[in-house]
């Protein structure tokens, strides 16, 4: 067992990991940047060290730095949280080398999963639906142009190193295709120096359904249902909600038993989330495992009554899995808003600043996950998330009701955020339908004009 | 369907009514004493009405102020919470006469719990288990002898006009039974204006479990389960928490049902509990009922997922219960701790002042209701409650070791609170155990010097 864990991470993943470390006893050692030396995370852990400058890369993506704080703190766990080093499969490698157990998958299901043509390969196998498209990497611009007859227009072109929403371009016919083809390959050699690019049908109006899974050393594999992450913007989600208003009981089990074969396929250990494309006829493709917590993880904890960052820590260090597959109960409705420090009728123009006041939400079926305080200062150097509220309801009605309830009496002075936003959006008539897609900011823009309450 | 409310209180309880008043898309009127214009229910409610001066008597038990408010705003639902107003069936009647609901039980109701003697008849009848005692108020000392001698010593001397600890008293022997009869009437002539006592085989050692009810105008009654309230320093409730460790299913369903016989026998309408002496050998008997929302109502919330204050505003407009008792399922365990505004190592001595410096804690299975915010003076003049800190867990090892995190990153600067004393009982061993009565805090008084920790 874990006695004693380094958390590679700042804000309010950093904070959750620490609590729940608290909660299981574990010895915690915060790493910061020194524009973090305030932070909420450097506070709460037993112990903290600056491990370099503002600069993520110098910092918190600082193998060196960290692993010295490690050995020197003599810590037996390492957690990466989300982002920074939480997918580098070297990272993970070097962990191994020096002893320490890395909180995650193994290097070789990171580094199976973060190609995508592998994944793609691995998932087919594996009996994972994906979308048609090219077997592997496309050999040159003419293989592609007979895969896109093959498969059909329109298709999406897709870098097998990228990520992010980097490296990807849809293509409507033949002419943007042979463009899209060559433009993306140089784009993928400038950016993730690897150029090969592969063809997926371009699937265009979907929702974002992804299932949470866990799994132990053992040879245990569950599923905790799924997340419907479909509002987003720009590719960034911004609501996540548990059960999806989309799926059926059938179709639950169905995706999660596909995202339990996705698991098994590469011998995950951990906490991980096989995301896919739901189209309007209800079917799903893969579209990628993200193999870390996630940003979304509590809505999925509200419903289940599971700590997922206690499974993840306790699996890591050998333990069995606490729940089996039927243990697994749903209990009603949960969202989540990320409540970023940006002015929402600015652009989304961040905000960073002090924050003069802060009182978080609370009550019945509300949960604030944060790393604010009064007095705090929001750098403008990493994201700009301030708080993730989420509610719980016995039903989705229910949990809109408290979101917008609890929204209405979050008091952040000092900086502008996206709480008038995301209460259009929780007023929004489409939105409360639960019948929408990945377009639907596109589609509804929720400027403060149009907002019809 | 009430569509105004008003809110006959202050402190986290009014917040709580806002709160579910906005849930429920319920308009609200907050009423404050002249010490409370800074208060949050004040800044919460959609309007808010001074009824008079610090003092409770001439404010927040201000029958008439309140009423004018009532009328002013023409609100058709009068929320009393707990305390002040809450229990007085003289307020539920003008209440009625003025076509506003009171949202509680009838005024019959409210009386046939109020009066003791009556109470522990009604109950007999109902084949709710009361402890054995003289059958109603004694008709004079000689009586009181031949009651106790036939029940055995000790007996227990209640005025039936009595309450909160006052006209109580313990006889060993008839020595001082026939001096405390006495001395109890005069007393409870004084305070109550009624000198009326009865007597009750004094039972030494118990815990104190109580069952949360449920009732509507249909005729429909359900019990949530227990909250064991053991944990009580000279009659105050400190800790609660559901399920009881003592408890078997079988017992729950048992006091369960009694429950249930209790509220059927007055007719009771909305939420109230009914309190169980519960002794070393399993046996339970009738204490009393408190014919409002409770303190502690949260932990029945955790575990059941059921908005208490919702049900009891939607049942007093007339609406059936939502939930059929099949449909109440318990799941995992909760705790909650009130946090006093006092010093426990100065004998709880109240310590009000400006509030510098505020933080709640938050994250997974972490709830907090109270109305204090950074910069808000807590007044010497109410109650000293600043916060409720209420956890839930998989398991009771769980929701302790969620609570000790979470009062540990509870920040209130400027006023002395009992956190302290809070952390020291979740970590003695006779508290984990699970095995304690409410002579818990004599045995063990948890100074500063005592936390073996």
């Amino acid at each position: 067992m874990i006695k004693k864990l380094l958390i590679a991470n700042r804000g309010e993943i950093a904070v959750r990991i620490i609590r729940a470390c608290q909660e299981l006893g574990i010895e915690t050692v915060a790493v910061y940047s020194q524009a973090d030396k305030e932070a909420l995370h450097v506070r709460m852990a037993d112990e903290a060290y600056c491990i370099g400058p503002t600069s993520s890369a110098e910092s918190y993506l600082n193998f060196t730095n960290i692993m010295s704080v490690a050995t020197l703190t003599q810590v037996d766990g390492i957690h990466p949280g989300y982002g920074f080093l939480a997918e580098n499969a070297d990272f993970a490698e070097i962990c191994s080398a020096c002893n320490i157990t890395f909180v995650g998958p193994s290097p070789e299901a990171i580094s199976q999963m973060g190609t995508k043509d592998v994944a793609r390969k691995t998932m087919d196998k594996a009996g994972v639906p994906v979308v048609p498209g090219s077997d592997g990497i496309i050999k040159d611009v003419e293989d592609g142009v007979r895969v896109a007859e093959e498969i059909g227009y329109p298709v999406i072109i897709k870098a097998t190193a990228g990520g992010g929403g980097k490296g990807i371009r849809v293509a409507r016919d033949e002419k943007e295709l042979r463009k899209g083809i060559s433009v993306t390959q140089n784009e993928a050699r400038a950016n993730f120096g690897n150029p090969g690019v592969y063809l997926e049908k371009f699937i265009e109006d979907f929702r974002h359904v992804e299932i949470q899974v866990l799994a132990d050393t053992h040879g245990n594999t569950i599923h905790l249902g799924e997340r419907d992450c479909s509002i987003q913007r720009r590719l960034q989600k911004l609501v996540e909600e548990t059960p999806s208003p989309a799926l059926t009981p059938e179709k639950r089990k169905e995706m999660g038993d596909a995202a339990v074969r996705a698991a098994e396929a590469v011998d995950y250990v951990g906490a991980g989330t096989v995301e896919f494309i739901y189209d309007h006829t209800g079917k799903f493709y893969f579209m990628e495992m993200n193999t870390r917590i996630q940003v979304e993880h509590p809505v999925t904890e509200m419903v289940t009554g599971i700590d997922l960052i206690k499974e993840q820590i306790l699996v890591a260090g050998g333990k069995k899995l606490t729940y089996a597959q039927e243990d697994v109960v749903f209990n009603g409705w949960s969202m989540e808003c990320r409540i970023n420090a940006e002015n929402p009728d600015k652009n989304f123009m961040p905000s960073p600043g002090k924050v003069e006041m802060y009182l978080p939400p609370g009550g019945l079926g509300v949960r604030v996950d944060s790393a604010v305080y009064p007095g705090y200062t929001i750098t403008p150097f990493y994201d700009s998330m301030v708080a993730k509220v989420i509610t719980y309801g016995e039903t989705r009605e229910e949990a809109i009701a408290r979101m917008k309830r609890a929204l209405g009496e979050f008091v952040i002075e000092g900086v502008d955020t996206t709480i008038p936003f995301h209460l259009r959006l929780l007023s929004h008539e489409v939105f409360v339908s639960g019948d929408f897609n990945t377009k639907f900011l596109e589609n509804y823009p929720l400027k403060p004009e149009s907002d019809d309450e």
